[in-house]
């Protein structure tokens, strides 16, 4: 009934539209598993694409050639560059988003694209031969072959939600949960844990009094996530801010010996860093008040999503204790919020190429990997199209550097160190992220994003301008003086140093106070000599001046590490005959498998003297 | 946590959507129970309203001051007056919708209705006291109270699916079923049935020859539900025709061990009129081909519904059988078709106003009483809701006659002889089609609509200016005289007798060859005496002027049956002390209670006997 599919992507979230998307793209057959088609790319929290680091994500998903930033361009309702007041590492893109047109928008690329087919259906399991996976067998009791197989989950194996005392099986609210794969996977040999997650209740925003709260509008030139040529807003929805206080906090006390958290009901551990409201009065007891973001989640709905109120106590302590937030006076809720306990499989059982150890041509991406976020679930869902593709077309593995993107950061992570809880990316992960900035993920992976076939040759032809603009400004910004009197009197109005001679653009803009904008503003040869370029060139020129030393020193940091990292250790090393290595380390990287000393480096438990130990091993 | 609401409607597809929004617009708070926000007024089966015998119920809907003419004026993709060959009693407006817009859409009006509240739950059960439905509890463990309930459950009590000799849990593919509610109904003294309905797998149409196919575009100029302001289609997309043949059949058989239908797996009866695939070439085995209606189910989804061809045969046996129709030789399948087994409730234990019997304030509304058909659910859920509404604020009830509506129609259908097999409305069902027509729901019954306080004011003025238009333009046909000299030629041309002497328009139009249209064009004094009124006002004059004597014969009839639907019957009338009547009358009569000897008259197994019995019982 089926033909035999290069990749079977089984999930259509965030993970499993990229995984599908990409490996169509680059020419493999593809078949989309989704239990319901209804709910395709469904933002299962809250309708925000990036963020801080996750911004940066969405951008290198757009530049390798992915689709969730053209898919947030489309639907966005608000736009906002985050940290704008910081360096430019810091920098992150973030949009509120339409939730139906989102799964909408999804869901057309993947029709318009012909390698894609869909099947809905419940995947049971994997079907493993020599231990390579060739496909699934679906709750109808169907078998699918295929070359490779990508798992994304999400929440749904063994999906268990819990509010309050209750607790009943479901993937999602109001949907089931998945069952079969965990167990399947565990009998061949795979260790699983159980994670939690949890999202906010949804309001009634006809019931909100926003006179009490403070709006936060989309930035006034709205930017856009990706490099392609969508368009970004002409107008835009505000956000909301508001804050909890000492009554919401005492009320949702009350609520505490009914919590599935406290009690140990949940087994799973949540995310840290997007805790629950509970977690965070019980966490930070003498903070008197905790912000809320007051998010729409589209352009026409009246259903708004209550950021920063996730929680998972009795429904109705929650609806008390919202009824004590300003401008939740006569709050009406739509839904409660609710946590969610589901299957994960430790990540250091992976590759770098997010192909699982024991079965190959098995990949997994996203929450079963341990991951929150859809940014991060996203590029891993990437990753794992591009690796199945190359994987069953006998191509090498497609793998990025820490020093490359986030996304190598985000991989290199996960499989070394593994994670107890849901992982999410924070720019505080990555040592080089004076290199991985959001306004330059074009250029670090469009070029290998069309050397693998995913970015298309507009993409390409982009970047290619962009660098050899960036190129020539660096150039005539650093040729080009500027005299005393042109521009001192600007310089004194700005209130930094005057110029006693002439001095060239770029180490004028070396200045923190000084910017290029301000220059141009103040001096008709800087503006003559820049009209003729892209913004985005002269504002990358710009920051590569301003950064240099940074960077530079990054650069070096790379360097050396990229020495450690080209040695690279044979896939079935046998750790056992190094006999100086640490018991620990030993188990580490018999379990880990690192693919280089770089990365054995990073696996936690693996000493410096048990690298020292393995590059002599290696170098003989 | 919730306030007392004056009504609770649980289930927001077709029925409870209307039931919602038609309490909530008369000024009832209203709280719509769903078990997802995000699958509100899904179209589970076809995307396409109307039809014959329905597209008049949708025009009643609207006339009414309901929602569903306006949805889906709003998001069709194509439309078609069917039966135009026929007599004005058989046009029947039927359209293609988008989907995904047709949800959207109805979500907005309710979101836009400020006295509609949401909540996302699973109803589990009824709270009565002393007789009377005081609201629900929920899944979620809450007691929500209500003055009355309107119960919309669609295919989900005990939901059943079917494919081959598998079946598992759900409302619909893809999504749970709910438990509690029928049970408790039973323990209350309910009886309730098994029903069974089916759909067709959709498919991929990018795997589909079209031009193997016969296309069926919109009409030419088409026409639209909503008797309101909404704009006819600018651009339509087509449907295609393709059929059945003898190998199809074939394949289809081989699967027939495995149906469970014919294995009897299956206990619920299907609709007779909507038949599985497989049922037709089992009772229809002379036949060598059936028509298969190739559908679009959106303007850019490539998902295609393939109509026609309902079956829970195995997916293999559903594919193979597929690619044998000429243009699906490649087909790929996005999803089987299924049949689906649910919990109905015989409607004989409801009242005309779709309360129950048994338990006062409780409504049933749509697949629950054993119905099929989005129309039918709507209107019910109108009925329902518009009860309910008038119930909790102490209101006569509002019944509609066999000779005012379908709704009508269908709803003494219901409650009278109830339905063993899932009920469709058709035009053969009414004794007054002629008068059931769908240009006239506006005339009969925007004024009751407008009374209750459903229909707006525009509605209202509008069919005062229609009615008085009409009045007006009768008189001017059947008084203005049109020479020989002036029409002859004319009606030579069309071939029809010419003219000796002066004769009113009103005569000659009542010519079954000639129509208004033709003699504006033929003649430039009815052209001047038309070109002041509205188009909808010429057609309906045409109308009643064509088939005055069917007309006139009809409301004979209507008033015979008026003085025994007059003749009421007290609600707790004793049978037993009317010994005279038949054992088999009694007991029906005490099951159905009717409220008119009318009604009484329409109940199977009450005979011609009982009823004059009846009648002179209560004639002393």
């Amino acid at each position: 009934m089926f033909q035999e599919y290069d990749v079977i992507v089984v999930g259509a979230g965030h993970a499993g539209c990229e995984a599908a998307a990409a490996a169509a793209t680059m020419g493999s057959s593809v078949l989309l598993i989704t239990m319901n088609m209804h709910t395709i790319a469904q933002m299962s929290c809250n309708p925000a694409m990036g963020g801080v680091a996750k911004g940066q994500i969405v951008r290198e998903i757009d530049a390798l050639g992915g689709q969730s930033g053209i898919v947030s361009d489309k639907t966005m309702i608000q736009f906002r560059m985050l940290n704008l007041s910081k360096g430019p590492a810091m920098w992150s893109p973030r949009c509120q988003s339409d939730r139906v047109l989102f799964a909408q928008e999804w869901r057309t690329i993947l029709e318009n694209n012909p390698n894609v087919d869909f099947w809905q259906d419940t995947a049971k399991g994997i079907i493993v031969e020599d231990g390579k996976a060739c496909g699934v067998t679906t709750s109808l009791g169907i078998e699918i072959r295929s070359k490779a197989v990508v798992l994304t989950n999400g929440t749904f194996l063994n999906g268990l939600i819990h509010i309050g005392e209750k607790n009943f099986g479901g993937g999602r609210t109001g949907e089931k949960s998945a069952t079969g794969i965990t167990e399947q996977l565990v009998f061949l040999g795979f260790e699983s844990g159980r994670m939690k997650t949890g999202t906010p209740p949804r309001v009634d925003g006809r019931s909100l009094d926003y006179s009490k709260m403070e709006e936060q509008p989309g930035d006034e030139v709205p930017g856009k996530f990706s490099y392609s040529d969508t368009k970004p807003l002409a107008k835009q929805r505000s956000c909301w801010i508001t804050y909890t206080n000492n009554e919401v906090h005492e009320l949702l006390r009350t609520g505490f010996e009914k919590s599935p958290m406290f009690s140990g009901r949940i087994k799973g551990l949540g995310p840290r860093y997007c805790p629950s409201v509970e977690d965070k009065i019980n966490r930070f007891a003498d903070k008197d008040r905790h912000q809320i973001f007051v998010e729409p989640e589209g352009w026409d709905t009246v259903e708004v999503y209550v950021n920063g109120f996730s929680t998972s106590l009795p429904e109705d302590v929650q609806y008390a204790a919202l009824r004590k937030i300003p401008g939740f006076e006569n709050a009406k809720m739509f839904r409660p919020g609710y946590a969610i306990e589901y299957d994960y499989f430790p990540p250091t059982q992976l590759k770098s190429t997010l192909e699982t150890h024991l079965i190959s041509n098995l990949f997994f991406a996203g929450q079963i990997n341990g991951t929150t976020g859809y940014e991060e679930a996203a590029c891993q869902g990437l990753m794992a199209g591009i690796n199945a593709h190359r994987n069953v077309h006998e191509l090498d593995p497609f793998i990025l550097k820490r020093s490359e993107a986030y996304i190598g950061v985000l991989i290199d992570d996960l499989i070394n160190k593994g994670t107890e809880e849901p992982y999410r990316m924070f720019t505080s992960r990555a040592e080089y992220r004076t290199l991985l900035r959001q306004d330059n993920a074009d250029i670090r992976l469009t070029e290998k994003g069309h050397h693998i076939g995913l970015a298309s040759e507009d993409r390409l032809a982009n970047v290619l301008r962009k660098k050899s603009e960036v190129a020539e400004i660096t150039q005539l910004l650093a040729t080009t003086k500027i005299s005393p009197d042109e521009i001192n009197s600007a310089l004194e109005e700005i209130g930094t140093a005057t110029l006693r001679e002439k001095t060239s653009i770029s180490q004028l803009l070396k200045r923190p106070q000084l910017s290029l904008v301000q220059l141009i503003d103040a001096s008709s040869q800087v503006a003559s000599l820049l009209e003729n370029f892209a913004q985005d060139s002269v504002q990358q020129a710009e920051i590569n001046i301003k950064y240099d030393s940074y960077i530079e020193k990054e650069m070096l940091l790379v360097d050396k590490m990229n020495k450690l990292e080209n040695l690279t250790i044979i896939d079935n090393f046998n750790y056992d005959v190094v006999t100086s290595l640490s018991y620990e380390g030993r188990e580490k990287l018999k379990r880990t498998r690192p693919g280089t000393i770089g990365q054995a480096s990073r696996i936690s438990g693996v000493s410096p003297s048990d690298i020292s130990v393995l590059m002599l091993f290696i170098g003989r």
